[in-house]
């Protein structure tokens, strides 16, 4: 038998923008292909603008030059141009493709119902999210996810650098890791069953294996938040690290992650930046400060009153972001030694005053990005406590084993990814930075 | 205010593996950390072996030389070793630590319940999962889970170069991609909601935005198989791409991957390869068989009647997987068009024969790992196959909307990556090369 094969990815004769961009193409005839952005027709002349995955790239009609009628194109036509290379500096890649031909691939079936082809959207988050798979269409949106896949691409990597392994934990799971009433419930097989709040619990185990872990995926959290900042459904990007001295080593790596990070996207994503009009935060040194600590110079500056002094209200939090600027510069700061109260009961208290944890929270710009800290290594120091919190070890069975059998001290973190992407474009909406949101109304598309 | 500031990753005094095999490393005193493996009482001399997240390490403790009682270390104690680097061929490494002083990290509460120093865990695989967190220690069960982190590595890496964009896409929505009865069902807020059974939907409306997209996630099949490769909840290696010519440029991209990730796993996995003794399989050219062709090819060769012509039950994947081993060489193969009725309505029918699909499955010896096709992108034609499925579109209309504002002509792949592990490291069962597996029955750890 003949037998035909696959070897692997060909070469094809289509080009992409960069390889355009060569010097030698000028006047070459090449073929481009894309999806019709958007028409400016001047009469003799019309430019057709073509979305391609790394721009747009102009094409021009002109009469007596092609063998086709414009009228053949419409706003989301995808086609392949046939057509020659020339430089033009007004043009968005300082450079244009004088069509000949066309081969249509498809035809759209009705008029674009959002106006995609200008620089900003003006239309409502409400319906822009209601047509998202339109809405993203548009440069500047778009641009906001390729950051985003920047975010995760440097935590990775940073990550592998340092010696962590990537896991991956499960999502459908007999009980919360958090405990509480904030788990989405379901039924898995006749059995319930609840959707994974965080991987803390795996995590945790997963140091015992390879001392170094980290997972970048979906978390859900049942929380009736109806505010700007919540998700119900949000990417973690998790961590967790085992022989540390302290939980400084913790923040030390996250920022290391942050100045990583903000490397690899002034390097590979520059473009997008630049779409963007965003300004790369400092993370040369990130100022901390303790909770109580912060608490009180924001009571001070402002002239506020100290509530509660085991809590911190969202309000606080957006002063302290704003004190930190205003006083030393700083985009971020990590506030430490939350409240015991406040935190899970596998968070380490502190030997010198178990009121409060060896915890921490990054704030950027007056925000919670990050809630992490050094956990309870002990075996029996960790069931006494779930003891002395009236808790029970009922389904913590197999994450109690792992301390049970020797676990290094160890700490870790969590950020939401949307809530960093969001900060870092300067956005006032978490939902302007989350792919298809999910939240208390939301659920489609 | 003295403000303490964080700026990085700084280096300590604690040496790594790779580290300490440095030649000038020879009779340094150093400190390392690990947790105690294994310890073997020679009487004079013992061999404390050290687990760290790059191998074993071990370190000797001489009578005379060391200024702690041995019985201070059990199997499952952590600990911060002070000592003296030296080879000794015989040691995992081919270097010794040559023990003076330790730091006690933490202790076990109890001993090991598995003998996880054992080359070959000889324990039930059911009784291992119950342990999950203590099993993985064993240094071939842990080795699993860095090459499945070597191919997740590979994929995205590989599809970064081809100009993809990586989505992140929910797995809450309001009814599953496939359709169908197979789904989880959840309470979102006194709304019913389901898992997703695959990022179908999403990465399609995606490929009108980035022309070029991917994911790697959790995927959830409230399916009741009770088999060795079935899962309840498995992460899915997703691409879908557009301004294809046809099916045969989705296999030619996962030929490309699956090259490029033998390479990568050659090049950054060595050690894990050896450790599990794993012969990479051939990637170079991937044969191609028409599913009706291959039905026959097996029913000749093997003498076994063909029941039913639009469907291919395990044992004829497995003896495809063996015809194309013992007549071809070949480790894997693509079986192509597959009948309509047994994929989905977003398939795209062959136009020559519309009994058939341009689609593909790619078996792995034997065993499908990925299906994949081309899907139809025109609005109308979509329309039809709902209809003539009688299907309802209620619950569709964004994923709609991106073909009726359009979509270029474009086909995608799914690949099961805890199938693609288990047969890359030979295993005959899908739980061993998933870290927390869900099945029918376990829910726990």
């Amino acid at each position: 038998m003949n037998m035909e094969y696959l070897s692997g990815v060909s070469t094809k004769e289509i080009f992409e923008i960069s390889q355009l961009l060569a010097p030698e193409m000028e006047s070459r005839e090449v073929k481009v292909n894309g999806a019709v952005h958007t028409i400016r027709d001047m009469g003799d002349v019309a430019f057709v603008v073509l979305r391609k995955r790394e721009g747009l790239l102009q094409c021009v009609y002109e009469e007596g030059k092609v063998m086709f009628p414009l009228s053949d194109i419409k706003e989301g036509t995808t086609m392949e141009v046939t057509g020659t290379v020339r430089a033009e500096e007004r043009a968005p890649q300082g450079i244009e493709i004088c069509m000949t031909e066309i081969k249509i691939l498809s035809q759209p079936a009705a008029p674009m119902p959002l106006a995609i082809s200008k620089w900003k959207m003006n239309t409502s988050l409400e319906a822009r999210l209601n047509m998202r798979a339109i809405d993203l269409r548009n440069i500047r949106e778009r641009a906001k996810f390729k950051i985003q896949e920047g975010i995760v691409r440097g935590f990775r990597e940073f990550l592998y650098s340092q010696g962590f392994t990537e896991i991956r934990t499960p999502k459908i799971g007999a009980r919360g890791a958090e405990g509480g009433a904030n788990v989405f419930k379901l039924d898995y097989f006749h059995r319930p069953a609840v959707l994974a709040q965080s991987p803390q619990f795996y995590k945790q185990m997963m140091v015992g294996v390879y001392d170094r872990v980290f997972e970048t995926a979906p978390v859900f959290r049942a929380e009736k938040h109806n505010t700007k900042r919540h998700l119900n459904e949000y990417t973690s990007l998790d961590f967790e690290m085992g022989y540390i001295d302290s939980f400084l080593d913790i923040c030390a790596m996250e920022t290391g992650f942050l100045q990583y990070t903000m490397k690899f996207l002034q390097e590979h994503y520059e473009k997008e930046l630049k779409i963007l009009d965003v300004t790369l935060p400092d993370t040369e040194k990130i100022p901390m400060v303790r909770f109580d600590k912060a608490k009180e110079m924001v009571s001070e500056k402002y002239d506020r009153k100290i509530k509660n002094p085991y809590d911190l209200e969202p309000e606080e939090e957006a002063l302290i972001g704003q004190l930190f600027k205003e006083e030393y510069g700083a985009d971020f700061v990590f506030v430490t030694h939350y409240p015991s109260k406040k935190r899970p009961f596998y968070a380490m208290d502190d030997p010198e005053d178990t009121r409060f944890t060896l915890s921490f929270d990054l704030l950027f710009h007056g925000m919670e990005i990050t809630t992490g800290g050094q956990r309870i290594h002990d075996y029996h120091m960790l069931t006494q406590k779930i003891a002395a919190r009236g808790m029970t070890e009922e389904g913590m069975e197999a994450y109690l084993d792992a301390f049970k059998h020797g676990m290094p001290p160890h700490g870790g973190l969590g950020i939401g990814l949307e809530r960093l992407t969001m900060k870092l474009l300067g956005e006032d909406n978490v939902r302007e930075t989350t792919m298809f949101p999910r939240d208390l109304s939301r659920l489609e598309p």
